[in-house]
């Protein structure tokens, strides 16, 4: 696939995304962490702009002289921007001159692109880092756009779902699969991209541990908010306790419960809760306060990597943003309870490991040195891609970073579990 | 003109004013007094839906079950609702929506009005009621969209403006006109309809006084600025001060400097401050420390009543919705100085009066009840109309009332002062 | 009486205040609009070495450099001051230290008010002024130290209480009494001291209208109560519902419920609720409530003052600081029905006018022009004085001031209604 | 040394802190991490009260019954408790009745440890735990009281300063140290007690790396804001970039700039910056930007551990609460340059490692499982104890931890840096 074709093809998904939206609905921010999706409609464009065309584009005319201000998200280096919390006051520009923007930028690229003209080594770099933005946004497209439908009483679908025929199966249980210890190299070691914050690779030791060979589902979950888990403090961490009670929290984000049972809001409308689907939309807190509820705990990033790359994880039968599910799925029917499922696609699963520097991190120069690196403190690393997530974007060394009390994304939870007279 | 065709007219008016605009503009709500403009569409609408379509239309159907939660604005005894600081939040209904919402509501009115059946008086008294509220949500849509322009660093102009060749008069100092004191009456005194807060008329002893026969022009007020009213404590009420100092205003809501020049955001874009225009968008705070350091006061309500029952004032001439202006005009190069200017129209002037019932008010039965009477504290009332008011909305006998931080609406100032050796 | 011993005699009334305290109980500031007491001590102290010592007492060495930025409340005039909610974060200077700071400046005023030389009017003017404004500190001392105690769930007693003998009405019925119409003069008429905002006297037209002949009783009050005056939103101003709600009000400040009978925090400790004592601690919302309730109103402070004059109210037999009783006290068992009670002391009765400039009202030049002026807008005039008063620094011409929300004065009831057929 | 000799020697420590106090500096809460004197006299106590002698004492008398509201910190297992947020607006219990409940809780351990009964050894854990939990409050006693009389203007001194005769090296360059890599044990390992967050000791892999000799110097942090340290964004985490610009941050807490020089306020009062001591009172954010600029890095946990055993750290020669100095001592002048200095005492060191639970740890049973286990979030480890910290407190393995923005506690800065071609 040519770099002119990648390039459209992540462009046009980022479109695609937003086609079934009303220009209404690309302008909220419902909340701080919710950008809305003209915002990052046109900050990818942006990224674009002033990365690629602005320094390599001979003669590129950049195409409104406020954007810089409108639509840097972060980069200090890059000079004053919007206030984050007033991007969902501005409607101008609007939807139509966003897409305009991408555009003019699209243009520019189609020509740089197939011009027979030598472009540097970093240019490319440059180019596949631009793709990966860009599909990281699409993720939180994604999510974005379910908060904000999710706002209005009316409940309005993002899809009309199709009918589903597959058989679902009973709610079973898990079953724990076995990891040896030892020194194991994590970090990625493979060929082709990856964010600087995945390297450098180094070697861990790690004890024996197990870990569950699924997902935690939603009937799971209702056994732990059935027997009072967000009632109990003993489960919860302090700060995840406070939070839950000054937040009223009963239940993962988007349940609600009508009549006594309880519904989920999803991209296809208010749902029942589906038991052998995983359940997602907890934060670190829940996640942590459910695996002291099980006698378990959660894995540390370390224990999740050297676990996908003992179990062979691969992308494959993973829920991704293509499937336009925009939900985590149940397991088959008929898998194998021996293999581990999951790893890759469907939750994000959150570890009890800090967002830190791997060993040997540096970083970058310039602009690009605050991509990843200044957000390197107070955050928890969540591994192995959501079903939000472009299915090529992911990798087993792959680390995605959130606050632990954010919600909004599709996480999920793995447990793991020490193995008894370990590491004496 | 009958009832049916009033309605539409004004029904059609409100659509009008949101005709330039585009559906991501019909969303925001970039500051807690703003709403959006289609939640401006959809409540008048629910109001006529409420008050008047469910109690008088037979076999009426509610447009949609959720619509009550929504566009309630503040009625208590109509329901939870909304928080209000979360109305720029909903993307949904949409645009479309409201639309077919108000046809829905249109249609089921024409047919009602259509009919031969006799209504009771009082469903023609809430006719009216609800014309008038319709009128002062118009007012609110032409301020709120202003706002919701301005916040776009791309200043989009809402109307394009067409070259005014009318000569402008040098700035020309005003000049004091009497008012003999005595016992006036103020209050509705006419035949028609009024609000329940000018009731009851009542007699008010006044001492004599002066008042400006114009409002403060932008080149008065640039005198002022000059003579740094805004760094000087002393005119200051205290807790205006205190606002100015944390909000840092310098000028006008509005108004920026470039390159050395002072400009206006406006309905029309950034125009440069046009000098024998009226100031407008300043808080009480600022038009009462303007007046202070001018060595004068802002008029009581009774005064300016009075006044404007002294010298006649008429709508004629004034500033209104209809001229889609949408800013304070000049006094005419040719007016007579003895006369009293733009007491009607153009600015709403800020009185020092609290807002507080009149004698003998008394708040209506039912959700109505609601309408005008809990707000009687903590606000202070503004006489006369503004451009952006509907010519046959207002009185002399109309009152309005902000808090005296607000700086949104067209607000103006008019100085009075007490003539000496007055009531020993 | 001397000036010296004027003087001495207000200093040491504000020290005894604080005689019961321990040093603790004068360093917190457990809400904004309380002061510790030791800053009220050295405040008032501040005032005297700043207006006065500095100016006329020749060889005055100032006590401490530092003084003036921590013991300056609000004036702007004089410099950068602490900001107001840090006043209770401050361990230093301690009690003692302000001890000190009061001998130094009770020791130099001895001195100057010995000496023989003249000195200017203008300081004996600002003399009066500075034992008004102690005195004024002297109430809040005592509402101050009330809530500062209030706090602890020990419930500390200021003074140990007294059994008091006195035998008790039963509650009984408030009596209407007429006040005619007509034109009356309002604001200070007589000999003395007067602050600045009771100028200048003036005329006022008025329809006849009736007032209750004495305050609202506690019993009244628990009607109210238990009519569910808390609950209905119908009988509240908007701002003053939404605040009850968000607070939880349920009763008047200080009222617990114990066992299911209320009781009051007082100076002396937890006490039951006296049923014909006014009651006391409530806003000008819960005023206001109640007398929508009662089918009545609040009066205006022109009202009030008129009728006060008609009256003929004296301090004699109202209940003042000086009687250390600290609360309300009941009508006499054996009053007079026909008479109007209590219009001075027990309780600030709230009227329904905003605290604005009165006709030719001029702010003073200099800092103290910033003692009254400065306030006049967002604020309720409260009349009479209180329990907390000094009896001699009261007078019917008398503007007291707060916001609508504030219920830790020794505020209270006084109801009114109009006549009908008034004023047509 | 008998339990009971301990015992007091430890409560007695705790008053002998406070005695240099008066009253009102026991009162006051000028932030949220500050708790009152008073507080922490009480808190202890009422620790003792709650886990030892209510369970072991027979026939013990709780010292009031509204203490265990007024003096539980955060513990939700023994119910609701006074708002963090409102320890310092309770002046009651005073200061002397606080000292009254430590004097009976003292004489019910007087008398239960000199009884010659078998108590069961689960009570001498406990008594264990609380002595710990003592010292750990008179590490806070002393930086809470720093803060206290540092709000003050005054710049009251806590300690009269004895001039200080030790001669002062001159300012001079760290050396790097260097720490084997491979596997490491770390964790508590000794004999005696510990805290259950330094279980279970397990073994980690490290890659050699390297340390500096000492603690970061003022001098060393002057040439860093010399350098702009506190302009550039680059050095910066991002939440820490911007909490410092919001809060103006541009040297370490209680610095302030007099006429050119900097000065520090320590516990005997303002004084003037010592350029060989160790920098203190910065937050992670700073010491991590200072490591940036520098070229350098923080150690982790592991590390700092492994090192602090590599070079056998004593305790001896560090300074500790017990020298009254409150404040880090610079390396003596004649130092051995190969040794590593300072790394128990004078600073807690910060690390760039989460403070996570170790593997295998688990909360206790019981409200005490609340001590450390729901902390285990959002904070940072530091390590090594301070000039605050009781001499016998100390451990190699013992664990500290604060949020990253806190500064005020004696927080310094230890460089690490990775042996270059490490763990390829």
């Amino acid at each position: 696939m040519s770099w002119l074709a990648r390039y459209q093809a992540v462009r046009a998904q980022s479109q695609a995304l937003c086609a079934p939206l009303l220009p209404e609905d690309t302008v909220v921010q419902p909340m701080l962490d919710v950008s809305p999706p003209k915002w990052h409609l046109a900050h990818t464009t942006w990224f674009w702009e002033t990365f690629l065309l602005k320094e390599y584009a001979a003669g590129y005319q950049v195409f409104h002289p406020e954007y810089a201000f409108l639509f840097n998200s972060y980069y200090n280096s890059l000079g004053s921007r919007v206030n984050r919390a007033d991007r969902g006051t501005l409607s101008r520009p609007a939807l139509a001159d966003v897409l305009a923007y991408r555009a003019h930028v699209d243009g520019a690229f189609a020509k740089l692109l197939a011009a027979p003209q030598l472009l540097p080594l970093v240019f490319y770099e440059l180019l596949e880092l631009g793709l990966q933005h860009e599909q990281q946004h699409q993720e939180l497209l994604a999510t974005d756009i379910k908060y904000i439908l999710s706002t209005s009483p009316l409940a309005p679908a993002y899809l009309v779902e199709e009918a589903d025929e597959r058989p679902r199966s009973a709610p079973s249980a898990a079953s724990w699969l076995s990891v040896p210890g030892g020194i194991h190299r994590i970090g990625f070691q493979e060929e082709g991209f990856c964010f600087d914050n995945e390297l450098a690779a180094h070697d861990v030791l790690l004890a024996p541990f197990e870990l569950q060979n699924r997902l935690v589902t939603n009937a799971d979950y209702l056994t732990f908010m059935a027997a009072g888990g967000y009632r109990d403090f003993r489960y919860w961490m302090g700060e995840g306790w406070d939070l839950a009670q000054a937040e009223g929290w009963e239940a993962p984000l988007y349940w609600v419960k009508k009549e006594g049972d309880w519904f989920r809001f999803t991209h296809h409308g208010l749902q029942a809760v589906e038991l052998t689907a995983p359940v997602t939309h907890i934060s670190f807190y829940e996640a942590d306060a459910y695996a002291n509820w099980a006698g378990a705990r959660l894995p540390t990033e370390a224990e999740w990597e050297t676990a996908a790359r003992h179990f062979e994880a691969v992308t494959d039968g993973g829920t991704w943003l293509e499937s336009s599910q925009f939900d985590p799925q149940p397991v088959p029917i008929d898998a194998d309870p021996t293999q581990c499922h999951q790893l890759l696609g469907d939750c994000w699963e959150w570890t009890y490991s800090a967002y830190h520097a791997y060993p040997g991190y540096a970083r970058a120069a310039g602009a690009l040195g605050e991509y990843n690196g200044k957000f390197m403190v107070n955050q928890l690393v969540l591994r192995g891609g959501s079903c939000a997530t472009p299915e090529n974007h992911i990798r087993v060394s792959y680390r995605n970073f959130f606050h632990a009390d954010k919600r909004w994304q599709f996480t999920g939870i793995r447990l793991a579990r020490s193995v008894e007279s370990t590491n004496k």
